[in-house]
């Protein structure tokens, strides 16, 4: 029987940063999988209810990615940004930008961590301007997001 | 006879962040496109002693970017970055990497703003992930290098 994860999420006072650490029971190499390719990334990022539409996504140093979170209302929610850097199993750092307030985006480094016995940690720190655009990213519901998207990443996992 | 320009860093205590104001004398549109053409960003972008190598520049959304500085002794310091956005003559935010410190890039805002008569304000916001990686920068002779920068920048600008 899997242990049930639970992600912790630091938000320093003071400080324009949010880092979030989260295990699987998966190896890293299927978890970072699961951050690049775009047919496994639709299955799992983002809360249930919203439906995936993937313009592009293409991590690698330099690569960029869109796509848009559809409500069951219609409502349409877009979400961009460009890659930075990108070394398999690794290190993914990438920019992050939501099209209702596209000029607060935030650097975005994940890191993953091979704890052996086909476990991963995932540590993912982002940071913005500022600490009101940070206060703003974390009021806007994202721990609730997070953690339902990394419950479909378990579930996604436990198939392959 | 034009006013001298000095350009302001702040750096504020605690903070992952740098700021960085400098006003131009010369109308906003130019000062955007000495930043995006690289034919020209390649005349002033750096000390004087050193050789810019462009591998490209493609300043745009989703875009990247790669050079190489050359050093009279022919050392090479190689820097890249992707293009999280780009608005003509308004604003570009981008990320800036170093080969000799992968892992801790900065996400760099700079906005353009057209002051009139022919001048510019250019604003560049710079954020890392943690104050030391932020103290590294500012002790690493990068103020230096900006105001040379920013003096060869003047000197193209007069030119055109």
């Amino acid at each position: 029987m899997r242990t049930k994860q639970e992600a912790t999420l630091h938000a320093p006072e003071g400080q324009p940063t949010i880092e979030i650490v989260r295990e699987f029971d998966a190896p890293v190499e299927r978890v970072y999988r699961a951050h690049v390719d775009p047919e496994l990334v639709q299955q799992w990022l983002g809360p249930r209810r919203l439906t995936m539409r993937m313009d592009h996504w293409d991590i690698r140093r330099g690569g960029s990615y869109r796509y848009t979170h559809v409500d069951t209302d219609g409502t349409e929610y877009g979400f961009w940004g460009a890659v930075h850097d990108a070394r398999p199993n690794e290190l993914i750092t990438q920019t992050f930008g939501f099209d209702g307030a596209p000029d607060t985006p935030s650097l975005d480094k994940a890191t993953f961590e091979d704890l052996g016995n086909g476990r991963t940690r995932l540590r993912v720190v982002s940071v913005v301007h500022d600490v009101a655009a940070r206060d703003a990213f974390l009021s806007s519901g994202m721990e609730g997001g997070m953690n339902e998207s990394y419950e479909r990443l378990d579930e996604l996992l436990e198939q392959q």
